[in-house]
This record gives C-alpha cells, sequence and structure tokens, in this order.
C-alpha cells in the first residue's frame, strides 16, 4: 500500500440499519466501491426492542445511555452478531469480501473502560488512536478483505465495551492516515449539512474552518450537527483527508471529487 | 508454513460454553498452547434459554432442530455475537491474540443450504471441505492470530446458515492437512471413549480402525458415541493426522504425545 492510496472509511447508524431497504441499496452501492473501504456500523433501535423482550432496561443518567452488565450483553449480541454478521452475508452474495469484527478481534481497537467522574458510564470505552492494529488492518486490506465493525471495542480485561460509532470511525481514520488518503464519510439523514435547517436543498458544499466559524457566529447551523463537525474538524487535525458528510443514498457520488454532501476539509 | 507444521484443531461444546468457571478454564489452558491452533464452539443451552425468552420456539421434526427464520436470528445473535465475542475478549486478556469469526467472514466456510428430502431443516448448511478458503487462514496463523469459529456459515446468497459444530472442526482439519500436522481434539463430558460405559477409568487410549471394528461386534460401546467416531475415522481418510476424544480439563496433556482421552488414526 501506498501514501497515495485511496481509502475509504464509511459510517452508517440507524436510520440505515433499521431499514431493510435502505440497507439493500446502501450495500449494494458500499460494494461498488472499488477502492479500499472499512463500513462501521451503529446499532440502531433493534438492541432496544430486543432488550424490552428480555426485561433488559434502558438506563439513562441525564440523557445518556448507561451500559450495564446486561446491556453489554445485550449489544454484544445485537451489534456485534446479528448486525454484523448479517451485513456480511449480503456484502458476501455481492461480491464484497466482507469480514464481520469488533475491536476485540485481533485487538485491532484496544481502548479504556470511561473512568467513573460524576457518572458511571458502566461497559463503554473510549478509544487512543495511537495503540489500534493498524497493521492488521492494512494486511486485510492488502488481500482484499473489507472490514466491517461493530461499534464495540475491549478492555484487554476480558471485556467486550460499548463504543459510539462515529468515534470508532475517526479512530480507524486516523489511524489509517499515515499510510492513505483517507476520505471519511457519515452517512447521514440529510443531504448534508444545511446552511438553513429548514431548507433541504441549502447544502453546504465544502466547508473550511473560516466558513463554519463563520457560520456558527451567525448561528445559522443546527445545535446537534455542531459536535459531528467538530469530530471532523479534529480528525482532519489528526492527518486524515477529508471528511464527509451525506446521505446513504448518494454515496457512490460521495466518493468522487463531484460529490454531494458537505465535504470538510 | 511448513507440512509439517504442527496445528491443533479444537472444538468445545455446550458443556463448556454453559458452564462459566469450565469455560474460563479452558481458554486458561488453550491460551498456553504454543502451536498454531483453531478454537471451535458450539452453542450451549444459552441460546434457548434467550429464544424462549424473546418467544422463539424450539421446533423438532423426528428429533431434529428446525431453524426457521427467527431461529436463525437467535443464533446468530447468541453464537456468532455474545459467545463468540466473549470467548475472544478473554482469549485476548489472557495473551492470544484471537479473531472471533463464521464461515461467512472472509467467505471462508462457504456452505449450501441443506437440500429439502423429507425435512426442511431451515437455514442449515453442509460444508463442502474443498471450498473452504485455507490461504486465509493460513495467513491469520503465520501472523500469530487465533481464528475462533462460531457453529455457523453462510450460502453466498446473503444467509447465514446454522452448521454442526463437530462438522465445521472436522471439516477445517481436512482442509488445512495438506499444509499442517493437524490434530484434532474434540473436548467431551467424558475422558475419552470408554471400553465399559458404566467405568469412566476404562478410557481406550489408542483407537485404530480394527480395534473400533472388535468393539463394535462386542457391542461395547456407546451408541452415541459411534456417530462422532465414524465422523474421526472419515476425517483420517481425508488427510487429518489425528483425532482426539478427551476430557477439556486434559487439553493441555492431549497436546502432548502423553495424551489422556482416546487418540483415534
Amino acid at each position: 500500500m501506498h501514501k497515495n492510496d485511496q481509502l475509504f472509511i464509511i459510517k452508517i447508524g440507524g436510520n440505515i440499519i433499521d431499514n431493510p431497504a435502505a440497507l439493500d441499496a446502501f450495500l449494494a452501492d458500499f460494494s461498488k466501491i472499488e477502492a479500499a473501504k472499512i463500513l462501521i456500523h451503529g446499532g440502531g433501535k433493534i438492541a432496544t426492542k430486543i432488550g424490552a423482550q428480555l426485561g433488559i432496561e434502558s438506563n439513562y443518567v441525564d440523557g445518556r445511555r448507561i451500559t450495564d452488565d446486561a446491556t453489554i450483553d445485550l449489544v454484544t449480541m445485537v451489534y456485534g452478531g446479528l448486525a454484523n454478521k448479517k451485513i456480511v452475508a449480503q456484502l458476501q452474495a455481492l461480491g464484497t469480501n466482507a469480514i464481520g469484527l469488533t475491536g476485540a478481534d485481533a485487538n485491532i481497537i484496544p481502548a479504556k473502560k470511561r473512568s467513573v467522574k460524576t457518572i458511571d458510564y458502566g461497559w463503554v470505552g473510549d478509544v487512543d488512536t495511537t495503540t489500534i492494529q493498524h497493521a492488521t488492518l492494512h494486511l486485510f486490506l492488502e488481500k482484499g478483505i473489507t472490514p466491517v465493525f461493530a461499534p464495540l471495542t475491549h478492555d484487554g480485561m476480558g471485556h467486550i465495551l460499548n463504543t459510539n460509532a462515529d468515534t470508532i470511525a475517526a479512530s480507524l481514520a486516523v489511524a489509517l492516515s499515515a499510510h492513505f488518503q483517507v476520505r471519511l464519510i457519515y452517512c447521514f439523514e440529510k443531504k448534508g449539512v444545511l446552511e438553513d435547517v429548514n431548507n433541504d436543498a441549502s447544502v453546504i458544499r465544502k466547508l473550511d474552518r473560516n466558513t463554519y466559524q463563520q457560520l456558527k457566529e451567525e448561528k445559522k447551523l443546527f445545535e446537534g450537527i455542531l459536535p459531528k463537525i467538530d469530530n471532523a474538524f479534529a480528525a482532519i487535525d489528526a492527518g486524515v483527508s477529508q471528511v464527509l458528510i451525506g446521505d446513504a443514498r448518494d454515496l457512490i457520488k460521495n466518493t468522487t471529487n463531484d460529490n454531494e454532501g458537505t465535504l470538510i476539509y
């Protein structure tokens, strides 16, 4: 692999995972990407639904979900098993040689259990990008194997940890940036970052730091998008070439320079 | 890798998976094996328990379990997610660089959905050992990565298939026999094959085909063990060096020539 090789790291969330037709369409497009690629999927609502059937309650403190013993088993089953392996089987049928992984597998994403300050989040992991085993990911990509990650890591002491899928995607992008030209693509429910939240056609096509600062000062951006954009710039500061926020339905265009969505650079 | 390199392929079933203390002890021993190794685990009773909580009934026809749509999702979650990833995280903590896999991952074990003759078994897969992607397994083993398989394969058309763990272990052993000296170890609830079913001390240490024939004629062997022994001889006919049936607690000794258990050759 050469530093100039293109790598797409693509994250999908609940709006795709929970919708079989949207997932089928996304995977068909994903399988058409010829460059090296890695998929990270979030959980979706199925874990909550199965958890309710199993009598596992969702616990929240200050709006943040707590991952207790029952919940980590639940998400290990549902994200690491059901969602992950179904995606892998579908990708195999589409001709993409996918391998389903958590961060525990081949120790690719070691993490630390989040320390308890005011809130004990339970079995939640924070990733240190410098410890990611990028050589193993290289090996897979070189052999034409496409990693598909569930949003799970491990603590190296025998415990699976729940980890935000956006964070895993950004961490992998940073860890692989020394060796690839990485475009990190966040699939989003909108076409991209909107200049006017009420107008879906107002997608900001290119966003650099100056424009972002200006839009923030003008209070034009939807609050909820700010952490995503901040994370995007953090990834770029750490070496990622480009971050793109866009609609999953625009995936193919979003892997070209003629992209839809918002390109952050 | 050279043909003379030793490879241990070890299968554990429900009696280990369902017993945390037995599993901990087994994994501690497994992690001490220095040669190349692959683990295959069965499902255990946890799938039935979780299935009951989810209202998924176990369907049997003529004593054989039927894998309907709800059941394949259940075993994909429980075997491919919960059981598999917990084992991987534990092995990582023990210093074994495990990777959790189903046969769908990296297309390592393609299978065919069992055709309907008198019974429709549902999403059950039969393995053709000639299609196993042994080069990918080589790659992992060369890099010191230890594959851990859940008893699941796929049909190449997007479906996960339920597959007997004994069969997966034997199939992997056969597929890798061209490249390794394979000892296939079935962990069993007894110390080995008993000459007298009522005497746990009557383990047959070495069993060749002549002795087996003689014991069968004398009707000394427990009925339930016959298919396991027949499978063992089938594996040997297909190139596997040795098959050993023994107690999981004797694992370390059973990876030496000073083995407990029954060595079939």
